[in-house]
């Protein structure tokens, strides 16, 4: 299959191409300022900018586009007002854009990412919409923005929704770069109190999930709006933090409580609908 | 009160300003390339651009802001590839930087105005979500983007769904603009078979859905996130022509069945929740 893949610099992005070209030609939507040379010579990829939508439709339709996976996102965790041009932009314009060249050409299927912050305090298996954050608003936002194209197209939209995520080569400070180091330094690490219950789950768990999901669109079964990635299990920042000086044998030294949660922390994460036929196996 | 409205060069916003400003004191913004002049010199303004949001929250804390009335919209009705940025600037960016300032101040409440068309073929009073086009996808996805403001700050937000209005001085060539036209010259009118319902309002009927519904917000009762604000009533656009013939004692000259529906044609309008304690008068 060709496959264009947005987001493919991002740590997800990275290690599902990887996965990806194995079995797929793979396509890279890039943005002008992304560090898309680090993708390599032998890559094919095109640069999205503001105006050139129309290259975009050609570009699919020239190379036979059959899915797009939508990774890229411009993630903040608590925006300020001059965020909002950019969030507008790279989560609901882009994403857009995709789905407009999708619609004019022939790609069948099209794998958006959520997030299960779209689903705060949601605590039963329902999708109630409660946004944890304006990011997260705007990944709800983009969804009702792609069921217009899911009634008006033959595109199988669906969007994987995923909890928190870790792995090698991850750039971002998540709490097991944040464990790592402080395990390495034994510099005192502040937190908060630490029993909010955290659901995380291994990269090629993510990758595995995607790949099921693109066997799913290119059989010709029923797919649902939505799925969700998830560990499984929901441990507490203090559990995970016991489990880790346990299976690295090591002291960390946090003091628990030292900071405030922070504003709608999420005590306990969305569950969701499960991805179907798939489920975790590295933690 | 001191109201901010966008949206106010346009149909209903010119009709509801002149209403608002005989008890309120009406400060207006507006778009760097809208026909703001012709609001006169006695007019407060703001002209709002892509990077002045900061002086946005400023404005409207300097001038101590009480609620704002969001009407300012592109609407396309079948948009091309091209029209895709303005669709997302003008429908989800204005609106999410609206609210971020009104989040910085103390605005109380927020109105905004989304469309009957975001439940397609919706007959029962739910408001089970689904867009005639992406126009009406755009405006679902701003109150998404709008429900992480009510969930995080004491702003009231309320969308009022707009059906179809005809009026004085209505620019828009809509059907009473296209049966007048037709009425003089007597030329042919080519239309379709005319069985689609239409569910259209006086602008003042939507002028006093607006005021009411500020009078509701200003209170402090119990705020739902959506109204509906309809004629009532459903006339297939057969029978609405037989009525302006009545009513204005003339003849149409109209060929039923000469085009096909629109894609996506609405056949029967989404009734919904309608906003309590008003009712149409005008028609």
């Amino acid at each position: 299959m060709n496959i264009l893949v947005t987001g493919s610099t991002g740590f997800i992005g990275k290690h599902l191409c990887e996965e990806l070209k194995k079995k797929h030609s793979v396509f890279f939507l890039v943005r002008p300022h992304s560090s898309y040379e680090k993708l390599g010579a032998n890559n094919e990829f095109f640069v999205f900018g503001n105006n050139n939508i129309l290259e975009l439709c050609k570009y699919i339709q020239d190379n036979d586009i059959e899915g797009i996976i939508h990774l890229a996102s411009l993630y903040i965790q608590q925006h300020n007002a001059v965020d909002i041009p950019n969030l507008i932009h790279s989560n609901l314009y882009l994403g857009t854009a995709m789905l407009e060249a999708a619609s004019t050409s022939n790609v069948k299927w099209f794998i958006n990412t959520g997030t299960i912050w779209q689903n705060y305090n949601v605590l039963d298996y329902s999708n109630r919409y409660c946004p944890v954050n304006l990011y997260s608003a705007t990944k709800q936002a983009f969804m009702d923005l792609a069921k217009f194209y899911s009634e008006t197209t033959d595109i199988k939209i669906c969007t994987l929704k995923l909890c928190d995520t870790y792995g090698p080569n991850d750039t971002r400070r998540k709490i097991y770069a944040l464990f790592e180091e402080n395990a390495r330094t034994g510099e005192l690490l502040k937190m908060s109190a630490g029993e909010q219950k955290i659901d995380i789950l291994h990269v090629n768990d993510v990758v595995n999930g995607f790949v099921h999901l693109i066997e799913m669109l290119h059989d010709s079964g029923v797919i649902e709006d939505e799925y969700v990635l998830t560990s499984g299990r929901q441990l507490t920042l203090r559990e995970l933090a016991d489990e880790y000086e346990k299976k690295y044998e090591v002291k960390l030294n946090i003091e628990w409580g030292a900071l405030p949660y922070r504003r709608r922390e999420v005590m306990a994460p969305y569950k969701g609908n499960v991805l179907p036929g798939w489920k975790p196996i590295n933690y």
